[in-house]
């Protein structure tokens, strides 16, 4: 028998136990009961909160979004020399990702078979355009090697980024990765590279 | 009503249509039903072939890690420098990814729920950490900057080489990402970094 929880969720509570739900399940597999039982209340009751789980999905993926797409709107994206304003991105990216983990997760998983994961994918897509100009800018600087294919790098680059979510856990044994650390070395690998000389 | 296709497959063919059914249903959510179906011949035929979906899964991680651990025997894996080595071992993994790109996918999102899915982790480790001695020695001979944690780095390799097999298609619109620019340009990227100068 399952003893049903009161109901002292807010929105934004019952959002984390959606978020984790839906990183474990995926979107798609994760039905209305699969959240009543995570939460422990009744499927009525989440609806006293949302309208379904495409809501949780649309404030999750927004979570993860504002995040992202704020950095732009920082002094650092748009100060200085474009190569400047791409490592600025870059480092803030990684630090984002670190401390909206589970909601930047699921945005990266999404499959876009429903309106609101299409919109999802449309706006990472969109945040993705942003830091790919960025990086035409700088190549057209002169600030970035013209032996390599920029649309190339610029999706390695996010490779290497989005891989964290795989294998990045704060509170992993020995006190987890150093957060500040990891952004950086990011920063350093792509663009100064691991070599000290050739 | 199903029509059964006459039994053609080889163990080879019938191993194509299981890695492709693998991908797209995760393992774990593939039954010798949707194999059944995916190839067209019954369960029974299927069983003629192996023993199981088990046995499938190890011939197609097997294909993917003896490609992967074949490159640590080429010449270029022990000749020169380590950093050397370092660059020779990451072009040719991009290389083997690119060459067995289902096998390879199907070997990165292994989950680890079975048996042969544990035998498949371990060996993939076991490779990452092949990479991992050489990126030591690497940085032991100072070829690798002091100012980044080395295991870190190699994560990030990783992730970045990984990566691919979200995004890297051979036959994409406008003939595909030419494969060997790609090798390159991960090369250049990870250990000379996109920056021409600071």
């Amino acid at each position: 028998m399952t003893t049903a929880k009161r109901d002292t969720y807010t929105p934004e509570t019952l959002l984390t136990v959606a978020v984790r739900v839906f990183n474990e399940r995926g979107y798609d597999g994760t039905s209305m009961e699969h959240l009543s039982k995570a939460a422990g209340i009744s499927k009525s009751s989440i609806y006293h909160h949302v309208a379904g789980k495409e809501e949780l999905l649309r404030r999750a993926v927004s979570r993860a979004l504002d995040g992202l797409f704020g950095i732009l709107d920082e002094p650092g994206a748009s100060r200085g020399r474009a190569i400047e304003q791409v490592e600025y991105v870059t480092r803030r990216t990684v630090e984002v990702l670190m401390a909206e983990l589970p909601y930047v997760t699921l945005l990266l998983r999404v499959r876009g078979n429903t309106k609101a994961e299409r919109w999802a994918l449309e706006r990472r897509r969109e945040f993705d355009q942003r830091v790919a100009d960025l990086m035409k800018a700088a190549a057209a600087d002169g600030d970035l090697r013209a032996d390599v294919d920029i649309r190339m790098a610029t999706r390695l680059l996010f490779g290497m980024i989005n891989s964290l979510v795989e294998w990045y856990r704060p509170q992993a044994a020995g006190g987890g990765t150093d957060g500040e650390q990891l952004a950086e070395t990011v920063v350093r690998l792509a663009f100064d590279g691991l070599r000290t000389s050739r």
